[in-house]
């Protein structure tokens, strides 16, 4: 019998009759199913197909060092922040969780109420919190790792030079406390010189994210958590262009005083709440 | 709301509101939606969906000026052929379609009878054939561009240096006749070296398409044709990796001679009938 489009799939699936390996078997036989499934409903004209072809190929070839333009295309699509969900159900009042995002990077271990801030001018932000389990135990010794924009809405990776900037790992003190000096963050676009900002200008979608704090928490017996805190009040909290953003992570910004340092500052309370591995 | 795994495909078609061009849209909603099926149907851990990013990366960043793996990928896994099918359904008794392939290049016009092999030694072949419509009229004038692999599997463009060898085109007499020399094609692996050849092997699947000559005729006033003629008894013919065959476009490679050459040679006898535009 010839291939066909009623017997397509099918011919695809029992060409996959040998893997061993089952998972990937059923990894393979879901994504060949919904992929003809798309070719069908749409039926693209040889052009189209070329332009997906070459959408495809551009995406992977704007990949470096520094730069995951797939990782990119799978957020602005929901995918990650889709995957996100299936991989942290809630189960208890544990912080909620959200995208890594590609921007990740090594940092240094800073002392509790150092600044992060050290090659931009901004609005200073005290950022403070406990680290708590469920029961509201304080958790010592726990690693908090935070990363975030500075006012121009640029990480330093996305900077030329390899100066570290805005980021490092805190370790709670004995009361489960942590204390960093930042400045204000700012919301900003994702990258848009590549395929994946081209496919948001097509969609008539804005590439912007609202203003937001990186965190990804680690303790003994405790899962990995990585999150955001997003600020109050920020424009794109409700068109996140990467869906990332979750009520229980909105935080007030509020006004003060830091008074080691006798100058006005901002204000950003952040308590995180770990859940036994 | 926050996007969750109940509401997350609908947030992600609602950001497609603004979208002006419709055949966009449509697009992207097919898109969206089964990847997002696939996703809640597989549940890809964090490990698991990092590999895959890796594959589209390294799949974009195999391309180059010779060499597409993204339509390697859509043909090992039934794309190319269930386009083909919907881009090309059979409506009289026209030449059934089958896949273009990675290996099209241009290449000079030759007279009737001339000898496409020209660096490689193999078993002669003559192929010949009339071009007609659905009505049986012979059609003079067609273009018939063949293009095909050597007695080592391997098409021009896949060795090293610039040389045009085993492909050219041909132009139909007036009679509708064409008359080829060339030697006999050979079944080969599609290119093993990148992530599709790393895609099959964990797929426990083989390399293979069955010998054949690649055709694409072109006449004023019919539609464009691109097929193949498939060599009867071939080992791959059941299970090519792209599937590609047709029933109606194998031929059986008769013994015969050449008396203009005065030697013993092959004969592949295919007929071509064009559909009107």
């Amino acid at each position: 019998m010839d291939f066909n489009e009623k017997n397509a799939t099918d011919a695809v699936l029992d060409s996959f009759s040998k893997i061993k390996d089952k998972r990937l078997k059923k990894i393979m036989n879901s994504i060949i199913t919904h992929l003809h499934e798309v070719v069908k409903e749409v039926e693209p004209t040889e052009d189209e197909w070329m332009k997906a072809i070459t959408f495809l190929t551009k995406t992977g070839q704007k990949c470096d060092d520094r730069r995951q333009e797939f990782i990119l295309l799978s957020d602005v699509l929901g995918v990650s922040m889709l995957l996100d969900a299936i991989n942290n159900r809630k189960t208890k009042d544990e912080t909620e969780t959200t995208v890594l995002g590609p921007f990740h990077a090594p940092s240094l271990t800073m002392s509790y109420g150092e600044n992060i801030a050290k090659n931009v001018v901004g609005d200073d932000c005290i950022v403070s919190g406990n680290v708590f389990d469920v029961n509201k135990n304080l958790i010592a010794g726990a690693s908090i790792e935070v990363w975030q924009s500075g006012p121009d809405g640029l990480y330093d990776v996305q900077k030329e030079g390899d100066v570290v900037d805005l980021r490092a790992t805190f370790i709670s003190l004995e009361d489960g406390s942590y204390l960093f000096r930042t400045v204000k963050p700012q919301f900003y676009p994702i990258p848009v010189d590549g395929p994946v900002g081209d496919l948001l200008n097509n969609l008539d979608r804005h590439p912007y994210r609202p203003a937001h704090i990186h965190f990804m928490v680690k303790a003994d017996g405790y899962k990995d958590l990585v999150t955001h805190v997003f600020i109050d009040g920020d424009k794109y909290l409700q068109s996140d262009t990467v869906f990332a953003v979750k009520k229980s992570l909105i935080r007030k910004l509020e006004k003060g005083f830091d008074s080691d340092e006798n100058k006005e500052c901002y204000h950003l309370e952040f308590d995180i709440v770990m859940e036994k591995k």
